[in-house]
């Protein structure tokens, strides 16, 4: 996500634009949704998709079943932006990089006349974009780097109480996926470990993940800058430098995963191509395999995009998801509600 | 462990001496032990370090108590090396690398007339000492490294089947120490996370943590070599690079706590000056905290070095233990039983 390094993905093609039709389907759900009482899933509608998580579960958790995985093997491992939760016009952590370089910006009167951070103190997002590579990794460090791993936890939650997202005008944290909330849960109630293996910053995640997905700080793996212990006024701090660690994105997360789960997930959730070799890694172990694809096609409730995009490019992924017979979440037909909210 | 780049550490000072008088206490803790039905430290000898150890975990779990912890932030770290399982004459990872290096000569005749191999292959402890911080990373490399994940979890569970303690002649992992196993299920039992932090190499300690503590590998964090992805013959693989990656040793293992958990343990246990700032960090937390060291005092049932050591060194963090009051294990006098085996 933001470490790809490029503007045109922490932008995304469209920059902020806000739709206005959006609200057209969004009582849909609520109307159709829930019938089944028993249903573990209600937000998720009645066809191949579903049939193809119920039915994998019910393979691998049931005793009796020749695909039987024991509990402990049973570890799934999804991806954050564009999987879990919203990741349209850019990725949100991009939105927090900006809005802290803005915070900063009193005690750095020099990022007046300096690029990329005057263009971001201007709006300009031509000037921003041809800041490249270099640029991203300056913002990312200048609004990442320079704090405690404490002091950062308390700046992203106090972001994330306050920000909203400019098309729903929703707090970030809000924007999860129903659908998944629900996936994950009942995964778990079938005896799986649950992980995010996100491209995004793991020390970013991690404000949220536990009381927005369940899933605890040490399920979370992610993208990372440098650490340092140090000893200050007495006390041990960690400092978080301005290097980049780990890049938890395409062929890092199966590096990510082996790092810091050193199991090979049974079962993998993803939407880009920066998903695609976590997805080939889980499909390679031996025993029955479950690799999903959620493919944004609903502009209406939420964003469609794939091929064309910068932010969440799904191009070879896709690809690959079709000739190898991976599951395939067509949003639009499979969803019968994307958010929590209506 | 491995990591500290030095063959005196490497080695040990006493080099593969096998005492001979070590019997003799043996027997004592099996005639003593598991008097009281209902305790779940059987192994630990009445006194203040057992006290204290039920009294804080007490303190936590007891939803009366004004300590009251969560579950979910019941972390509690362990070092592997000297606290969970022995460590003399040398670090077990270490007799790993000596005994890989000559499997693996056969491949390499280049390395009869080639330094540190050369006096591996011969035995002369002299001329590998001499060999340095250099001779110990091209020894790590050459025993770690130009396999995949896979093959060398394979090449370390071989090793493990077979290979030999010198003065115990008994499997590596039968070194465990009893009363820390106990210690590991009572704090389990009281819904404790129990996560290993290990100096010594991560993919290393998973091949047993598992089946031998209780610990799952995704609980395990240590240092690390580069791995990359590849895809070979049309299937991924991981594939171990001879590069460092990670130090997970002194000031490293608060670094590698959050990381990899993401969360300040409220308990650490630990046997030497590596673990120091593991206990620091822990120790800064706010609320009820636990820290403890284990003391080896004992030469005729384990081993007694602490100051003077290049295993394990004891010193810096005795003294910090002695002063802040926290808990040392003094093995001799505390442990009724060293080892499962009799």
């Amino acid at each position: 996500m933001l470490f790809r390094k490029d503007w045109r993905t922490f932008l995304g093609p469209g920059g902020r634009y806000i739709l206005t039709c959006f609200p057209l389907f969004m009582g849909l759900g609520a109307i159709t949704g829930r019938v089944a009482l028993a249903d573990p899933l209600p937000s998720w509608n009645e066809g191949p998709t579903k049939q193809a998580i119920v039915e994998f579960v019910r393979a691998v958790a049931d005793k009796s079943s020749p695909n039987y995985v024991p509990p402990e093997q049973r570890i799934a491992t999804f991806d954050n932006d564009g999987t879990l939760w919203a990741e349209q016009p850019m990725y949100f952590q991009g939105f927090f990089a900006l809005d802290r370089v803005k915070a900063l910006a009193p005690q750095h009167p020099e990022w007046k006349d300096r690029q990329p951070f005057k263009a971001i103190l201007e709006n300009d997002r031509k000037a921003l974009l041809a800041s490249g590579e270099k640029g991203v990794l300056e913002v990312l460090m200048a609004s990442h780097a320079g704090v405690t791993t404490q002091e950062f936890e308390r700046i992203v939650k106090d972001w994330m109480a306050t920000a909203r997202h400019p098309r729903f005008t929703r707090p970030f944290t809000d924007m999860v996926f129903q659908p998944m909330l629900e996936l994950l849960a009942y995964l778990r109630a079938n005896g799986f470990k649950t992980f995010i293996v996100s491209g995004g910053g793991v020390e970013f995640v991690r404000t949220f993940s536990e009381e927005r997905y369940g899933i605890p700080p040490e399920q979370v793996t992610g993208s990372s800058i440098v650490t340092k212990f140090e000893v200050r006024d007495g006390g041990p701090v960690l400092v978080r430098e301005p290097k980049l660690d780990f890049i938890d994105d395409g062929p890092g997360k199966p590096v990510g995963i082996q790092k810091f789960i050193g199991r090979r997930p049974i079962a993998a959730f993803g939407n880009s191509d920066g998903d695609l070799q976590m997805l080939q890694w889980t499909a390679a172990g031996e025993g029955r395999r479950f690799m999903l694809l959620v493919h944004h096609t609903d502009a209406e409730r939420e964003w469609a995009y794939d091929r064309q995009s910068f932010v969440g490019r799904l191009d070879k992924a896709l690809e690959e998801a079709q000739r190898r017979g991976w599951t395939v979440v067509d949003m639009k037909k499979d969803w019968k509600q994307v958010f929590p909210f209506k």
